[in-house]
């Protein structure tokens, strides 16, 4: 077993897995729900989604979405009716079988994904071309029974958001699909600071029902992805199976195109080990509950005064919208360093009898400049310069971490053009490979290495050649990102 | 049948139920899901839920507490550990007995609220006096299995929040089981524009596994009262049942005392029960998705101007925080203003060519002062006046309509003395009525007049004499608030 930092969890330096799972329970962030596979959401990781999910309903906003709720039960028979679809999902179903004391007479599944309830709805409601688009996203819970379940990154429930909408044309439909991809790869950057691969999913790796499947790949700190956010064209596959059909201008009879986009709480799990170190979390400031912990220092008397200006420099802070807490339990300033250290709190501030004499602070930031000892460096600052100071180095903070990452993504991937160099990369993190196409093959690749094809990236130069692994003539026409996954 | 409207709505005023059914589906709040008694909530309708969800949840904030998220799915053995609780949900439980392709070892109950899956998780939370009080709320969806399903009013599946804490003493749970009573029955007036009388739930009443229970009782516009919110006192009942214990001060074992508190999409039912009229939704202006519609007038190149003086008031009236939109469909100014009124969007605004000349609009209310045909009054308000004007308006129009609910309240609720008058005031109101307290003659009179025990009113004055059913001595040394509800 590797050996447990000051902190009781195991330093990812030495196991990323063990880490993880220490961490989401020792920071308070998560909890095991008593069923199996299920997860409790603690204060602190709720309020990382609350972050997460008013930053992203915004941008859905903006883009011209509206929200809505439909219901958790399905009928069984709904989910037959798109063929992939169901093949896909039913495996991971979790069926009411029971209600109000009765046995009922068609069983009801509790969404895995509702495609077919929205298909059920969206057919109802469009019925001329002036219906469209129908632009709606719903924030839900949905359960697919996991084998493996892990906190955040496979639960048997999770929460999630799912877009879905409905379009006069393929050209439409495809647009959308592309703007709300982008839409999840750039609040990954601005918000979350992570640098996403965005790419198209090969074939094997689309979503069950659609014609194309984007998403967005992190890399985390093992050099493994996580697929953090998928944007699906469905073409007109909901369309045939649900009767979405609408009269055109020309008073013809069309099929509506679809599409659906989903971010998920597994970003948080993104954000825990894209960001993470040795100490604990790091959280990126736009998703940090506490963006600023001032710690007061001094004991029974000596403490009042630093207690007291600590509150009114919190006070200050949340008036220019930082999100300030004062931590004055009854424990050693040490514990509570290493607390928030644990934490990911990106600034901590001390503030002691003689600090306060001086009218300064002391601020050290979670991730920053070490002296000579290790230990990060304090900056002093004067009481109104921090509280200006503090938003402005929040933005830095952000844009060091983004940039932290980009540079870890960078250094683990390549390009590589035989199948040793292959195994030899996907081992530390991403390796870009020419790949036949043949499902086959994928099979192959995973069976001899754990490593899948994430995603064919958009942004990828033209290239042809021979497959990484087989040695067929490559398809896609340029190099597919392979990686070990989450 | 009574008659419809020009609307399709069958008129408030000849029957409120038909009223109802139809309105929620003409105005877009609501549609029925595929499966038995789900709703589909559409975007008008989530848009006041998201707007009502933004209000309390910063009131919760506010009185110090935090959002958390707890499992859908509940081991069936957890419902039995508390028996008034088991004995109360039972009936209306939906079970999960297969999942992943396999029957279940336990089924899963899919939680009909979360006393005890919360329960479980604060039993191993809490140790020490030091972790109380522990102060969380969930936002979630939960399902109670309905006989007669009623869109927002009775749906098997619901959304809502669900507060739950945990203190060390009686005293302290009391005090937020009361605070949160207080923080519902101001939000319902301040937000909902609904004045209700708040109460004590006589025994029989009371949430299933509660020590007390109190609840805020809205009166709607055929004189039923609709519980709107509940706050229970749980005692140590569920402490007990999932053994919440902790440290004291001096070291000793003690059990914690429990509440919990919730308020639902029935809500939104309340709102459109409490305030409707003939004409369709009137909607208080702080819950309204839209608070001021603009209709652009004219027709062809004439309509230009309007439509871009609209778009230009909309704009600063959206900075002034004003949910403004402008009506640019092509249909009929007639159309669009009866849609707007069926809609109940407070202020309605025109404005066409001449009025464009004139730098004024022309402003009505959906309810307001009436001409002498009947038709509602329009202001004329030169351009800036009219974007100065409107956040006022709206505060003023939010004052009319608590009024207006709170005179309909008072003149449909009288004190009644014997059950000649008590049968005539529950007909059409609120009866306050001396009753005995005893379960046998609360079903007797719910068997003779569909009438129940609302609450014991907080502020009723002290008062002893005869049950109004049975003469025999009255218990709670006060009036009972008695009438038929939803």
């Amino acid at each position: 077993m590797a050996k447990k930092s000051d902190l009781g969890v195991t330093p990812l330096s030495e196991d990323v897995s063990a880490w993880y799972n220490e961490l989401v329970f020792k920071a308070e962030l998560a909890d095991r729900g008593p069923a199996k596979g299920t997860m409790v959401i603690r204060p602190y990781g709720y309020r990382v989604w609350e972050l997460l999910q008013s930053q992203l309903d915004q941008r859905f906003k903006d883009t011209g979405h509206v929200n809505a709720s439909f219901p958790l039960f399905i009928p069984e028979s709904y989910l037959k009716r798109e063929a992939e679809h169901v093949e896909g999902f039913s495996p991971e179903l979790a069926v009411v079988t029971h209600a109000g004391g009765k046995e009922l007479e068609e069983p009801l599944v509790v969404r895995p994904t509702s495609e077919t309830i929205i298909g059920e709805m969206y057919s109802k409601w469009i019925s001329s071309y002036r219906d469209l688009p129908i632009l709606i996203n719903q924030w839900a819970n949905v359960v697919r029974w996991e084998l493996r379940p892990r906190v955040f990154l496979r639960t048997t429930e999770f929460l999630w958001q799912e877009g879905h909408t409905a379009h006069a044309s393929k050209d439409e439909a495809m647009e959308e699909t592309l703007r709300m991809f982008d839409v999840y790869a750039e609040f990954a950057r601005n918000v979350a600071a992570i640098p996403m691969v965005q790419g198209e999913k090969t074939p094997g790796e689309r979503f069950a029902g659609a014609v194309a499947t984007f998403s967005i790949e992190g890399m985390m700190r093992d050099g493994k992805a996580l697929q953090s956010g998928t944007s699906h064209y469905l073409g007109t596959n909901f369309a045939k199976a649900f009767d979405i059909s609408f009269q055109d201008e020309n008073n013809e009879l069309q099929l509506a195109h679809t599409t659906s986009w989903g971010m998920s709480t597994r970003m948080i799990g993104a954000v825990i080990l894209a960001h993470g170190d040795d100490q604990g979390l790091v959280l990126p400031p736009r998703l940090a509950p506490i963006q600023v912990v001032i710690v007061p220092i001094g004991r029974g008397e000596q403490a009042e005064g630093p207690r007291a200006k600590a509150h009114e420099l919190a006070a200050q802070l949340a008036e220019a919208g930082v999100r300030a807490h004062v931590d004055d339990r009854d424990a050693s300033p040490g514990f509570k360093f290493n607390d928030w250290e644990l934490k990911g709190v990106p600034l901590r501030v001390e503030l002691g009898p003689r600090d306060l004499e001086a009218g300064h602070v002391l601020m050290a930031q979670r991730i920053g400049e070490l002296d000579d000892k290790g230990r990060a460096v304090k900056d002093t600052l004067g009481f109104d310069e921090f509280v200006a100071a503090v938003p402005d180095r929040l933005d830095v903070y952000h844009e060091l971490l983004l940039e932290r990452a980009r540079t870890f993504r960078d250094e683990h991937s390549a390009p590589v053009d035989d199948f040793d160099a292959f195994e030899a990369q996907v081992a530390v993190g991403f390796a870009c490979a020419l790949h036949c196409g043949e499902a086959s093959c994928e099979d192959d690749i995973k069976a001899a290495t754990a490593a899948t094809p994430r995603c064919i990236p958009v942004d990828g130069d033209a290239e042809e050649g021979a497959c990484v692994r087989c040695g067929k003539a490559s398809a896609y026409g340029k190099r597919v990102v392979f990686a070990r996954a989450y």
